[in-house]
C-alpha cells in the first residue's frame, strides 16, 4: 500500500548513496573543452578546504549553468573523487510526491547523518525541483527553502566537517530568494558553444563515419553552437537510429530545429 | 461507499492498460492526409530508440495539437504498434475527485510499475487535465507538475527501457510550466484543413450520397478549413440523424456555425 | 444529527430523479413563441442521436440564458419527453454545504449509476453554483470543475449511451473555463422580448380582466421588452395580491421598476 | 468546555426564535415618517402573496440601507406582524466564531425545520457577516454564500410554504455576489433626513425639556440631517447623563461632531 | 507539555483580570496635561451612561492614539475607577501561538463571562494584535474580526449591562475593517507635543537635577516635541545609567535620534 | 523516527544555551576598529538597565547589518558578558522543518522559562529566518511574527527582568512588519570598509607572510573596501589552501570578484 512504498522511499532517502551516485557517471564525463576542466579544479579547491580547514568547517559550492550541461553529471564526480567517509546524494527523484514537510524532514535526515561522520559531502541535486519551483505564481514550496536555508549557514558540530554541492538552472531564482550568497563559491557549468567542441564529441562517439565528421566539421566551423551536453547525447542517440547515409544530415537538421545551431 | 469505490479506481488504475487503449481506437485512424503519415513515422523512431539505444534509456514524445485533433488516438496507436511487454496508460478519467496527492500516488504507482518490465510504454494522456489546468487564475496542482517533471528525469533503474508518451492541447501551458523541454521530441498532431482531406473522410463514412459528396467538394474547394478529427465525426453523426435531403446542406450549415469553415 | 443528515441528503442525491423533475414542471411550460418550440426541436434532436449512434456514445447539450429564463424547466421538459430508463438529476439543491470533495463524489456517483444503464440521461443543473463560482476574485471549485471537463469527455462503456444536458446563466464563464466547448451543442435559451410574447403569457393566466390585457397591449406594442419567464410569473402573482382596479397599472410599474420594460 | 458550549449554541440556533425576535423590538418602533410606512406596507404585500400564492411557494424580501437604519427592528416587526406557525431569526450571532461549515450547517438547518411547517418566516439577518465579509480583500466565506444561494432559488416542498426577509447595509457587495437579484423585491430603509423627523422623534422620548425642543427645531430647521434611528437613540441616551443645562447644546455638538447634522 | 500549557494559558485567561489590571498601572497614570484629563473625563461618562442607561445595554468606546500614546495604561485606570463587579482584561498576550479559532474561543467565553454578570467592563487591548493584523498584504484573521464585529453589536441579555473598552494604535486599518464604526465613541490619546508637557513628566522623575533641567527646559522651549508617554519613560531610565555629568545632553541626544525632537 | 526527532530537537531547543553560545564565539571576536568598539559599548549599556531598572523590566536591543557582519558572534558575546543566570538562544537552525505553530510553541516556552528566573537573557538570532521570510511574495509567518511581536512588548512577570538581543539583516522588513519599534534600541553591525580594519584582520592571521601583508596594503590603500567579516574569514581560509607564491594575488582576485573591492 500507499504507506508502505512511502517507507521503502524514505529507507531508500537515507541509506548510502554511493551506488545512485555512480549511476548519475554511467555515460561518463569527457574532456570535451577548457571549461570542463575548470570545473573540475575549482572542484578539487573546496574539497582540499573541506578536508583540512578548521576555521571553516562548513564549506559549499553551487554548480549552476543551462538545463543538460552535465550539472548532475560534474557534481557526481567531484563528489566521487572527493571519496570521504560520508557521500550523500538528496535529489528530487528520491521525494516524488513527499509533502512539503516530508520533504523537510527527508532532508533534515540526510544532513544530520552527514553530522556524524567526520567528513561528509551531500550533493544538493537540482535545487529549484527539491523547492516544487514553478514560474507561474511563482510558487515553490517555503518550508523547504527556510531548512535549506537554515541548513546551508549552520556548521555542523565541533570536529565535523562538511562540504555541500548544489546544482541548479535557475541561477536567477536562487539569488531572489536570497540562497544564492549562501553558498561559499558558485561556479558556472558552460554548454558547448564552439564547433571545436562539438566535434571532439562526436569523435568520441562510434556514430558518425570519419566522412561524416569532416562534413559536419566544415558546416559548423565559425558558427555559433549553444547546446548541452546531456541533450547533445540524446540527439546523436537518435542518429544512430537512422541509416547511415542521411544520419549527418539529420544530425544536422535536428540540431538546427532544436535552435542548437545557427547556419 | 466512497473509499470502497476509490479501492476500485485505484485498483483499475494500476491494472493493464490494453484493453483501456483499445477503446480509444475503436473509431479506428483513417488516414486522411500527409499529417497523420508523418506523426506515425515519428512514433516510429522513438518506438526504435527506445527499444535499441542503451545511453538513452528513457524516450519521450509528446503530441501537441488542438483540443479533437486526435492526439489521443494516435498516442494509443503507437503504442499498440509497438507492442512492448508493458503497457499503460496515465489518464485524467481514471483519477476524477482525486486529491492531488491521490494523483501523485496513482502516476507513481504507473512509473513504478513500468521500471519493474524490461521494455515499457506510458501514455500521460491530456496532461493539462492531470495537472487540473484552469486559465482563471491559472490554478493547476503543483505537486503533479512536480512529480511529472521528476518523473520525465529519471531514468529508469539499469537495463530497464522506458517510453513515455504525453498529449496536450496547451502546448503553451507546458511551456511555461517548463515541462516542454522536459520531453525529448515534440511532435504537432494537425487538424484537418483541406477540402480535400475533409472529403476522404466524408467518402470514407455511409451518411453522404455520393452526389451530397461531390456538391460538398464543389462548396468547400479551395475554401479555409478548420476542424479537429473528432469533432468532424461527432458532426456528421448528427448529421445522419436529418433526413437525406436537407443533410447535405444542414452539414455544411453546422460546420460554418462552428467556425470550422469560411463561405 | 449532521452527519446523519449528510447520508440522507447524499442518499436522495443518488436515488431516481423523476420526482423531482417533474416538481420543475409543475408551473408548465408555456408555447409563447418561436424561441420556446426551437430548443424543443434541438433537445428532440440530441434525444435522436443519443439513442441511435454508436458512434457517439456520449452527447451533450448546454442551454444557457439569462437568469430566469426558463433554462432548468426546459431541461426537465427535454429530459420527460426523451423517457430513458435512466434519468437523474444532478443540482446544487441536493449538495448545500457539501465540501468540494463531496460535491464530486455525489456527481461521479450519478455519472457510475448512469453508466449502468443501457440508455441514460443526466441533467446537470445550474453549472456556476455547482462550481461555487462568484465573479469576486473569481472563485470557484476548481476541482468539480475538473470533474466535470473529464465526466464531459469520457465515454460510456461500451454498449451503454449517455445524454448529458446542462444549463447555465454564465455563458462567458464556462468559456473562459474551457467547459463550454466540452459540450457537443450549446443552445440559447431566450428571455421574453415582444409585446406580442408578453401578451400571450398574461392572456393564459387568471389575474387580468381582458380590458386589463387590452390597455396592456396598448402600452407595450412596439416597446423593447426584456424579462425572463420565471419573473415574470412571479410579477403576474404579485399582481393578483393587488386589488382589481390598480392591478393593470401596478403590474406595469413593477415591470418598469425592475428595467424589464422601456417607456 | 468549548464542545459543550457549542453544543449550546447549535441547540438554541436550532430552537423557536420568537422571544429572541422580540427582543429586537425592545425599543420600539417609532412612527418617525412616510419612509417607515412604506416599508411596512411593503411587508403587508410579501406576508400576502407567501400566505396566498400557490405558484410561488417561496417569496422572498430584501431590507436594505445604511447601519443603523432600522433594519433588523423593521424585518422583526414584519415577521411579528405575519405570525406564521413557524418563525425563525437566522442571525450571525448565534454562530459566533462558527466554521464556514457549521455556519452552513447551521443555516441549512433552519431551512430544513422551515421546510416542515406549512407556512413558514425566517429572517436572514445582517447578511454581510454571516457570509463574513470584510472590505479589505475583499474576504468573505464562499461556502455560506453558495448555500444562501442556492436556498434563496430552491422552492419548499409541495405544499410548502415560505417568507424569506433579508437585512443588509451592503447592497452593493451583495449585488456584485449576484445574491440581489436572487430576492424578489428589494425594498429601501431610508435614514432620518428632515428636521421634522428628528423633532418627532425626540418628541417621544422623555430627555429634553419643551423649550430645548423647540430650540433644536429652529437650530435645525431646514438642514441637511443624516443619521440612522439606531445612532440617533444611542446619542439621545448619552445625552441623558448630561446635566439638563447644557443638554441640548451637548447633544447637538455630538451629531454635528457624527457628521448627522450639517451646520 | 503543550496541551497542559495551553490549558493553563486557557484558564488565566478566563479567571478575573483584576490583577493583571493592575500590573498594567505599575507605573501609575501622570497627570502631564490637558489631554490625559479629557480622556478619563469621557471614560466617566461613558461609565455613567453603562451604569444608569436601559435603552443602551451594550455602551463600547475606543481609545486611539500612536504606539505608546498611553492608551492601554489609560483603559485600565478607567475601568479601575468604574470598578464594575465583573472586569476582564482581553489581551493578545494571554493568547500568544493560538489558532485563530482558540483565540475566538477565548474571546467569546470572556463575553460569555460577563454577560452573567448585571454590569461588566470588558477591555479589548491592542486590537490589531487581536487580529493578528500586518500591514504586507494585508494579513490578519477575518475569523477574529467577525468575530468581535458581532460582539460589538449584540446587546447583553435583559437585564445585563457592559462596558467595552477598546484600544488600538492603527486607526485607519479599523476604519477599513468596518470595525470603527461599532464602537460607539471614539476617542484620541494624544501623545507629548510641548515642551511644557515634557517638563512636567522629567520634574516628576528623580533622574534629572534641578539644573538639568532649566537647561532641558531653554533647550526645548517653544520646539515641536512629538513622543509617546511609554517611551519617554523608556528613555528616562537609559539617561538613568547615564554619569550624572553628560546625563541631560546625552538624554537630549537620545531624543533627536528617535524624531521626538526638532532642533 | 520523526516524532523521536522532532521531540530531541525540542529538548534541546528547551535546555540551556550556554555551549550554543558558545560555539558561535568559537572564532573570536577580533577588534578591528571602531565600530567593534561601539557596539560592545551599546551592549554594555542595554545590560545595566537590564540589571537595574525596576520600571523597565523588559529591555530590548536589535543589532542589525548585512549578511556576515558580525551580528550573531557580537551578541553572543555580550550576553556572554552580561552573565546572566538564565542565557538562552533561540535560534532557526533550532528549528529546521518545524510547523509554524511548533515553532510558536517553542519560542514562547523560552520565554515561559526565562520568566522563571529573576535576571535573563534571550538572543533572537536571524529574525528574517525565524519569520521563514523570503522576498518572493513576500511570504513568511505571520503566526510567529505576530508571537514575537506580542513577546517583545509583554513586560516579564512582577520582580523578573528581562534582556532581548535580537539580530537581522533585514531591517527593511523588520521595519515593514512594524517590529523594528517594538525593539527599545536598534544598534548597526558595520561591515569592514577601510584597508586599515582589513589589514588589521590579515595580520591576525597566520596565512600571509609579512611582505604579503605589505604588498596587499599598498594595493588595498585608499580604496573602498565592503566585505563582512564572515565571509573575508572565509575567503582567507581559501587562500591558505593555495601555494604560497599566488596566494595574495589569488586573495585579491577573490575580493574582487565577490564585489568587495573596489579597483
Ligand atoms: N564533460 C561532461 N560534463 C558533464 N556531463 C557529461 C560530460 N561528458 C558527458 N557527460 C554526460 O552528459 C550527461 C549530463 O547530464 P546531467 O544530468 O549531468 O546534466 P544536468 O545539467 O544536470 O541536466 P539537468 O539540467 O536536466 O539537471 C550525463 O549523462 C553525463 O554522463
Ligand atoms: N487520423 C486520425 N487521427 C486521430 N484520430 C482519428 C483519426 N481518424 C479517426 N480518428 C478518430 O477521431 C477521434 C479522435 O479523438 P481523440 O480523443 O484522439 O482526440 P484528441 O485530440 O485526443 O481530443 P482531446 O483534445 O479532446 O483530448 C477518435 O475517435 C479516433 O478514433
Ligand atoms: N416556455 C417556458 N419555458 C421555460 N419555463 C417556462 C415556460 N413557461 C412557463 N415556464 C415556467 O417558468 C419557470 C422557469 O423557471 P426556471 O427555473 O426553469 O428558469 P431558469 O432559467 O432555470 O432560472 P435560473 O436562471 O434561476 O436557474 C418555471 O416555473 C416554468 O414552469
Ligand atoms: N421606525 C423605526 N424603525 C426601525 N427601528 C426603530 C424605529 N423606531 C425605533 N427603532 C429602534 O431603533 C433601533 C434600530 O436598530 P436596528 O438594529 O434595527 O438597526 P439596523 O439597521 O439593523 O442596524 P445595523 O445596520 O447595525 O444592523 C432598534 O432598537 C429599534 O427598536
Ligand atoms: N498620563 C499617562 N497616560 C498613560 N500612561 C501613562 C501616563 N503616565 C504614565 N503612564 C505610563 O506610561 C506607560 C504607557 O504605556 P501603555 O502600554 O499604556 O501605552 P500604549 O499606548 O498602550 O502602548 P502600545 O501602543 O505599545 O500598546 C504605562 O507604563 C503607564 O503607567
Ligand atoms: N569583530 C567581530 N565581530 C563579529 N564577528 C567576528 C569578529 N571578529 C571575528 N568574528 C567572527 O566572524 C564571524 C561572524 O559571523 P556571524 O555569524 O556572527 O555573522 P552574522 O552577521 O550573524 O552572519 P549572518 O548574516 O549570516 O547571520 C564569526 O565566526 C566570528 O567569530
Ligand atoms: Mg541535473
Ligand atoms: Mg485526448
Ligand atoms: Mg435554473
Ligand atoms: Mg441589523
Ligand atoms: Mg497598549
Ligand atoms: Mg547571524
Amino acid at each position: 500500500d500507499f504507506m508502505h512504498a512511502l517507507q521503502n522511499d524514505v529507507k531508500s532517502a537515507f541509506g548510502s548513496s554511493k551506488e545512485q551516485i555512480d549511476e548519475l557517471l554511467i555515460n561518463g564525463i569527457l574532456s570535451w573543452g577548457e571549461p570542463v576542466k575548470r570545473v573540475l579544479e575549482d572542484g578539487d579547491l573546496v574539497v582540499a578546504q573541506a578536508k583540512s580547514s578548521d576555521r571553516t568547517p562548513l564549506v559549499s559550492m553551487l554548480l549552476e549553468g543551462t538545463p543538460g550541461a552535465g550539472k548532475t553529471a560534474l557534481a557526481a564526480k567531484i563528489a566521487r573523487l572527493a571519496d570521504f567517509p560520508f557521500t550523500k546524494l538528496c535529489s528530487p527523484s528520491n521525494m516524488i510526491g513527499f509533502t512539503e514537510s516530508a520533504k523537510c524532514q527527508a532532508i533534515k535526515k540526510i544532513f544530520d547523518d552527514a553530522y556524524k561522520s567526520p567528513l561528509s559531502c551531500i550533493i544538493i541535486d537540482d535545487i529549484e525541483r527539491l523547492l516544487d519551483y514553478v514560474p507561474i505564481g511563482p510558487r515553490f514550496s517555503n518550508l523547504v527553502l527556510q531548512a535549506l536555508l537554515v541548513l546551508l549557514k549552520k556548521p555542523p558540530p565541533l570536529g565535523r566537517k562538511l562540504l555541500v554541492i548544489g546544482t541548479t538552472s535557475r541561477k536567477d531564482v536562487l539569488m531572489e530568494m536570497e540562497m544564492l550568497s549562501a553558498f561559499n563559491t558558485v561556479v558556472h557549468v558552460s554548454s558547448i558553444s564552439t564547433s571545436e567542441q562539438l566535434i571532439t564529441i562526436l569523435d568520441s562517439s562510434d556514430v558518425f563515419t570519419k566522412a561524416d565528421i569532416d562534413k559536419l566539421q566544415r558546416k559548423t566551423a565559425g558558427k555559433r553552437i549553444f547546446i548541452g551536453i546531456k541533450k547533445l547525447l540524446v540527439i546523436v542517440e537518435m542518429a544512430r537510429q537512422m541509416d547511415e547515409d542521411h544520419r549527418a544530415a539529420k544530425f544536422q537538421m535536428i540540431l538546427e530545429d532544436e535552435g542548437a545551431l545557427d547556419m
